[in-house]
């Protein structure tokens, strides 16, 4: 399994007139823990674009268990828990204070630009071959 | 089951650098037929916060079987299903030119201004005991 | 003088916890009334950039008067005060039940896509030389 | 002269289909430096509003140099130049590899809960006393 940690800071552009913040912007912070794992992996996401990969969302799901704030220091841990096939997903697990207050996924598939489906890139298989042999 | 119509048109803050719209921006426009799903049962959201309601998100998914580009007009559905309980759950449908390009839902409490699960409006109830009966 | 005039509904995504919306949301409306005003002079900007047009922001400034709410329909007015040079500006004044609330300018140029500037496509040049003459 | 001094990387949900940083996303940037300023004169914008006390903007302004990208790492420098009196306002200066790529300001009032302007907070005048005497 791979895991990174990223922090965010909930900005008050995320926040909404409930004084929380808005649903909506958690799969951005999201985006920033799956960016981290990637760059954790030696992949980053902006190299693999130069590379003419994309990895469009095909599916995610988040779970509010508690609220948070505005300047909430938000822990985000970031899960790939099986090795990727055609398609394969990131978990997440959302903590302020050691608390866990959210979590989800999100499901990935490679496609090239135009947005057809193709075989992930050789440098991301070898290296999670090695993490998950 | 009650189902409201609405259209959005995509914007160009809404997309990204894939040349299509960002996959958390969906949240938004659920919200949007959310909204116009209340109005058209003449119970607007707007009107709840005031009598001191509130209505987090509990929980959402969204599945994307297709991309959304800069100034598509998508038409919205949103379903209310059942009779509502202490949890409610409002699905919706995206299409683009009657192609179902994905779908979704949002998971619902209501609470009070704190946060703390409340029973849903007496209007609120009324009305839709009427629809489901 | 060329005038187009949009609604906007202000959505919950756009509130912030201060319960007035954001105000970097309101470039986001600038841009949906500026979409509107090429729609009306009959060159809509998706044409624009499928012909390998941009037109990237230079300069941008907004002025607050009195905030805005959730579910506030916004009425914007859009001007194109001056026949375009190699930039033009683009005013904008929001209205709220007829009182003017916000006003703002972007400032803007023609690029290809690679970001140079070039001439402004020649559609474009003889609709407005037709109005500002 | 007040300064300090930010890192934000830009996100794939802030670019837009021009391959850059949507524009009004920039005001976002401007806050995140903003807070970064209060916490380092050691008031918080957080506590700020606890006392009752809201930091709403009048007025904003930006310009675009050069675009920038995502997984940019922005440096962004805010300043306050004079002392604060019924308004004041904050500047930015927006680097990527030591490069000026934006610059901008916010203009600001102290205003209580219901958006009436009120004396800035005792503690943040002293503070600041101290440093533009």
């Amino acid at each position: 399994m791979i895991v990174s940690n990223s922090i965010i800071r909930v900005r008050y552009a995320e926040t909404d007139m409930m004084g929380i913040a808005y649903y909506g912007n958690y799969f951005t912070w999201f985006e920033v823990a799956r960016i981290h794992l990637l760059d954790s992996l030696g992949i980053p996401y902006r190299k693999l674009e130069e590379q003419g990969y994309r990895l469009p969302v095909l599916e995610t799901k988040a779970v509010y268990k508690q609220s948070v704030h505005f300047d909430d220091n938000i822990e985000i841990k970031a899960f790939l828990k099986e090795m990727p096939t055609v398609r394969f997903t990131i978990n997440y697990e959302l903590y302020v204070e050691s608390h866990l207050v959210s979590t989800g996924y999100t499901c990935h598939a490679f496609t090239n630009i135009t947005g057809q489906p193709i075989k992930p890139p050789e440098i991301f298989m070898i290296k999670l071959k090695n993490i998950f042999k």
